[in-house]
């Protein structure tokens, strides 16, 4: 057995655990909100495309379901009992054998993740066997068709790590001063876009070896619709916003320019076409939907200075560890502070004008001549 | 599906986490050298048992393996690592069919135990794809038919609770100015013994449900030998030995004497015919063998001074948290230190003719008919 397959990509990104008032847990409203309006979507599409006449869905069997990227809860416990309502409707429906699986649940994160913190959260009302499982989805955690059902939610635009050259100070995409791609020059677009084609590639090829033949996949995606400029986003300008207060830090002396000059924001965001292309380019799923999904929180008339709370605290949920491992741990409290003010100051992303950014939900469902 | 089956007992043991010196990873020699002795009779037992002509050792599905009460390693990936390498021997014998199967592997615990530390330690020359299984062992942690080997050391003398009786200051078993029934009354080991019983029980028909027709099961316990009065051993004389330091401690105002009244170690150590006794009351495994293992350490000649600092060591590594849990933190520091005082004072537990505990090795076969 080869060995290297068990081996993880070095990236060690993961959300911050715990409960407190800067953990995931308690500033993932919006990925909650989206994993609602992908609810509908997957009882209706199981219904239709789950082959409960194929051996490898023989209701005496277990029915297994991999949460990639689960973080510690609670939404992946929302998502998980969706499936498995969606999943025994289907079943119960079987005129022949209204028989429905026992179902083996694996929730899977970075082996930094707090799975202590995820397995405390797990509802005892649940209807599933739980087991954690650690490391990187860029690689193989599964042996070969284990699974019935994968789930991936919010957690793709995470890239497995930052490309070389947009580190290299004597390289053309050497991203000097800027902390994304979003309002970058080209090269830097270029670079990320090549690493997410690896990593989308990896992520699709482990998963389809890892599914039961006619295995089926959602993913709900974070990009932007075709032509849209990302520096003309809400997402683009709070990076940008973010930047410069970690250039502002470099004025007052308290990191260095080449400390912001190597630190990147491991996030890449397609288009759906630009998705779409990749996925066929693997050529292990057939797509059976694309939609895009109505966005979280849009009609919520709220106070712009609880909207401006949220949104740093939801970013320092998600980045509070990336900016620690790189900075240190001393400047994140008055970097996260820093960027609060900025924003009050000038709201302008908080503006209907620039959500450009969308969320993707596919269907995917494994070629099962594999 | 019945929901009550995948709620757990109240029970939080667990042991220390971390790598402090207090941790259990630093303080399971003990258990290693078990592991170590183990190893053999497991190679020529699987090679003897494993059914692998039968479909649900076909070496084209998984092979699943279950350690149960695995805290955070090493030992569990040494015994890991043994029964793969058994396995495929096995496998490898096949004249017709010399296909190994791919290794999926389970490490379960109280949902307390510490996860993050456990994942962090798996190697990364691994052969198998790991996951983590929170929850106690006497209750169901997988669905049904899904392991085929399950592995027990050393964990099994741990009781799922406390029986009420001996916390009870009115009931015969009321168990006064003692925290283990080595050396009370007899109604206190009856309240033990019945207790563990039933734990027993539950763990054996659990277990039964969860493995494939056939499987394959490995326990390594804790025990005395018939006759031997466990207050006479070096287990009973520590117990002892500690109990007196936590009646010191009432003299000395920093606890109460209902606190030591109403605090009890869950150990129950079976000998080997009492526990042969419950494996076929149960009746769900055939047992292929019992054998006593040799003593740990036991032509170790080591310095008295560090034989005492690693008992002490080891002692509050498993149950540091018990002594927290019931008395708070501010005690267990003091405690140890007047234990480890106490036992340079009069180290007779270490005499080689109170050391009558002994562990037993048992290979279980599951009675396929089930």
């Amino acid at each position: 057995m080869d060995v290297e397959k068990f081996i993880e990509p070095s990236s060690t990104y993961h959300m911050l655990g715990g409960d407190d008032p800067y953990s995931y847990a308690q500033n993932s409203e919006y990925q909650k909100q989206l994993v609602v309006s992908a609810e509908e979507l997957i009882y209706k599409l199981i219904d239709k495309h789950l082959d409960i006449e194929k051996p490898s869905f023989d209701p005496n069997n277990i029915f297994r379901i991999g949460d990639f990227g689960c973080s510690i809860g609670p939404n992946t416990f929302f998502a998980v009992e969706n499936i498995i309502k969606s999943v025994e409707n289907k079943y119960k429906s079987n005129i022949k054998n209204p028989r429905i699986p026992e179902y083996h649940v694996f929730f899977n994160d970075h082996v930094d993740n707090d799975f202590n913190a995820l397995f405390r959260n797990i509802p005892i009302t649940r209807k599933y066997f739980p087991a954690g499982v650690p490391g990187s989805f860029h690689g193989r955690l599964f042996p070969n068709a284990t699974l019935h059902f994968v789930h991936c939610s919010t957690a793709l635009h995470w890239l497995s790590r930052i490309p070389k050259e947009v580190t290299e100070t004597n390289s053309t995409a050497f991203n000097k001063g800027r902390i994304h791609y979003t309002g970058a020059k080209k090269e830097v677009k270029e670079a990320y876009s090549t690493q997410y084609r690896k990593d989308i590639n990896s992520f699709l090829s482990a998963r389809a070896q890892e599914l039961v033949p006619g295995g089926l996949m959602v993913l709900v995606i974070l990009g932007f619709p075709g032509g849209v400029l990302p520096s003309e986003s809400s997402i683009g300008i709070g990076f940008n916003i973010l930047g410069s207060c970690l250039e502002d830090m470099v004025r007052m002396g308290k990191i260095t320019e080449e400390e912001v000059d190597s630190f990147n924001l491991p996030f890449y965001y397609p288009s759906p076409s630009e998705l779409k292309a990749l996925i066929e380019e693997n050529g292990c799923f057939n797509i059976e939907r694309i939609e895009r999904l109505s966005e979280p929180m849009k009609n919520e008339k709220r106070n712009l200075n609880i909207v401006i709370k949220v949104c740093v605290s939801h970013l320092r949920a998600v980045i509070g560890g990336l900016i620690e491992e790189h900075f240190g741990n001393e400047i994140v409290e008055e970097l996260f502070q820093l960027h609060m003010k900025k924003l009050d100051e000038n709201p302008m992303m908080f503006d209907e004008k620039y959500r450009k950014e969308a969320n993707y939900f596919m269907f995917l469902k494994q070629k099962s001549h594999l």
